[in-house]
């Protein structure tokens, strides 16, 4: 006999601009939605009976009209409208929202400041995830392309060595990386912006302050502290690259690199991945 | 407290091109591999002690070191190659390998077939995942970026309805999309790419043949054929975006659109994930 | 004194599929066209005024309004149809109209080939490019992402060589590029299509069969091929980058690698650009 | 008779980080450099003689080489340094070297800013090309990447019609564009970075204040107040997509869009292109 087992469907790179134009200024909202259902859709791959398809296209529609009314705060709180929205539907089990905030600030002109004109900020995109079942709205806020690198106070050594070992120990390395790093929020935050900005600063100061034994230590470093500084939070889960920036042997030019001269590169890298959380007791 | 969660970590984007160069003829061998290992790393991460830490560098080494001699034959061979060296560490649990294989063909000179020229063959990419723990090695094979599209035979009507809900009931429509598929075999396979060219011809015959009604409904479709006709494999997985291909409205240039005539989108696109399986009884 | 220098302006990445439904079978036709103008657009520039300005989003209906009827042939007629359009406008004084075309074919169905089904192909785009003023039009074919490797036959050598110089000289290299070529035609070609494929074949077979120097040379080759045996075309333009497969050293690992393992690099790769050309006398 | 035309070949995408370790304070340099060379090259191609060729693994070798002594000051001084080498060879008739910088930012710590951590500056990137020949030595410097955004001030309209256009006359759209942009020095510069921020000013102050009729018009208002403002160079390039954004019609869903709700669309796309320069007299 076969199956149908786990399923969900959705739509991806929904974009939408929204230009608030308010008394007091413009302001510009750049967001790339993700909408994932799973529900009782059994129906629709089995017998190709779409009575309870919420058609993707719908969903499409549904984030263009809500952020009408309804985007007016953080994307974690647009991303918990639509989730609402959506698990509304009585076949819908779980509704997952993803939601990315390209940021824009505002370009002065000579005399005014309130030209209505932006330009994108391009150092991290703000994300949030919206998990919304029929009991209960699980919201995760977190940054990704943020780009970052370590020129002191990082090693990689004292690693496990066989026969194709030639990695040397290395007490001194760059670390680079672009870091995705998501949080998730043990209940409802009365300022999602405020909580944004104090949480990215810790991971970002962290970053810079310790002493990093390899990408692993740095994510448990990282994360750790977020959780002790953070009685909001109750889990960090990240994925960091390792951007390998390579030293170049200047003795044949009849140089010495001293730790000056790097190749960046991209092909191939290390990729660290893992989940910090408070334990359960 | 705090503790460490899931975490796993590994190279990926591991480039190897082999030239085997018979006397019966050169074949070119172009594969992506990327590695990830899971086990007792929490010294790493929390004590930034690397003891048990295979250096990410040496992953890519044994790819090179073991290409030499194992890779002789189906990535799903020399996944499993890697995937049983790197379990043989006592401190790995799950060693995961994902091959991917970037096809090339002969090109033919004037006179004489044997020229050791090669072009490479764009239109899909045989892919395979390893999995091996201490007791067991799990092969799944599969394909992605295959680009197929229905031009009959493919319907979208009778969903759900809201007060967003735009879109026209169709009875014909254009269906495209991008398939990423895979199958998990249930045991070794005597002739991995007899075994993976009737499996990909089974798809897309039945991709050709079959009536959709939805995404949703061709994956089902396709996926039970595949597991009926492919005693082999037990479960498929297909992710599916939907890349919309909307008709141009001619009627403003005094046109009729007669089906004919489409603009191409890829944002928003949907996208349709399921799990098809035999069942365990 | 200030002044307008050169400038043009036009629509790029216009998505167009056609479905020809054929009674013999359906057809896809699968293009994307950049359409730029230049002419007499100064007092858009300078004075604001867009009396003369052709909107791009009208470029992009033309291209839609005339897929209907005139795309029925080659890419170079219907980038002839549209170059002679916009070319009709006075102000214009150059269209030059760019065509890629993603082909497809069919897929065949386990008793019917007619399914309606297509793959798309992915090894090669074919690509045209018609320059339209109100005194002539050329035509210019050619192919881009044609990804072709030499095993064999391939030196470097007897180069230039200074303090900073490391690279060995090599009699016998892996040589990997991707094709961006374009001929162009010295007037009107009875069966384009015919005339691409005995081109493209020339050029391939010349890339198996000659003995490379350089990529420099191989251009050559290739191109004074091409122009030798094809009395239709002038001028040969092509672009190679030099994906450069790097052996990788096996003896830390106690292998030795006899010219067999390669890893794959992008960055950074060599460009080689170059005419050739017939001479006027 | 054939003959070759123009040619010439170089290296792409070298990638470069240099860490300056001061006593003030560490420095991250980041860039990405591409040499193009033109010359004597003609036996290169048409005998397979390459005496007189520099491999582009050599100027790679060489960016490296000189980096280590001779990258302290702007890209503009470097891209001078290397032109100058290559225009050095006798067989070298131009060497375009094209540079791109992406900026870092230090991170602070908690108590110390000198942490030797940064992260990577996202919105836009810095650009120079030098172009040596035996004679003389051109600089442009400029900025990619660079993606703004109108919304106010912004019109089209006035436009040639003719059947296909449907575009509706527009007093107020959204504008939003990813500059490309370079200036061409009329001589040195006494201090580049300086030069640079402040013409990046001129351009950011006059693109949020001015009234928009096209991007045509924009690109003029904007070139003309770099070249008047801006004594030291003679001639702006730029290039401008035109990023459509798409306003969303609310009505089926019983809403009202008062110039809020947009679809942010990147293909197709329009694309404007303009050199505004001194006149000669």
């Amino acid at each position: 006999m076969i199956e149908l087992g786990e399923n969900r469907y959705g739509k991806r790179a929904i974009r939408l601009v929204k230009v608030v134009r308010d008394p007091d200024g413009t302001q510009v909202r750049d967001l790339t939605v993700d909408i994932a259902l799973e529900g009782d859709f059994a129906a629709a791959h089995t017998a190709g009976d779409n009575a309870a398809v919420v058609a993707t296209d719908t969903m499409k529609n549904t984030v263009y009209a809500l952020a009408a009314d309804q985007l007016t705060g953080a994307i974690e709180e647009f991303g918990t409208t639509l989730g609402t929205h959506f698990v509304g539907f009585p076949q819908v089990r779980r509704a997952t929202v993803d939601l990315r905030e390209h940021r824009w600030k505002p370009i002065a002109g000579a005399g005014d400041s309130a030209s209505g004109a932006f330009r994108r900020v391009g150092d991290a995109t703000r994300t949030a995830r919206v998990t919304a079942t029929p009991d209960a709205t699980v919201v995760e806020s977190g940054l990704e392309d943020l780009v970052v690198m370590k020129t002191a106070g990082s090693a990689f050594s004292g690693f496990a060595r066989d026969r194709t070992t030639t990695l040397p120990e290395l007490r001194d390395r760059i670390m680079a990386t672009n870091v995705t790093v998501s949080w998730r929020h043990s209940g409802p935050t009365a300022d999602w912006d405020a909580s944004h900005a104090a949480i990215a600063t810790t991971l970002l100061e962290v970053f810079a302050d310790h002493a990093s034994e390899s990408v692993q230590h740095s994510i448990w470093v990282m994360a750790q502290a977020m959780l002790e500084r953070h009685a909001g939070i109750d889990e960090v889960r990240m994925a960091l690259p390792n951007l390998h920036h390579l030293p170049i042997d200047l003795t044949p030019f009849g140089g010495t690199n001293r730790g000056e001269i790097f190749v960046a590169t991209t092909q191939p890298h290390g990729l660290i991945e893992a989940t910090v959380r408070r334990t359960a007791s």
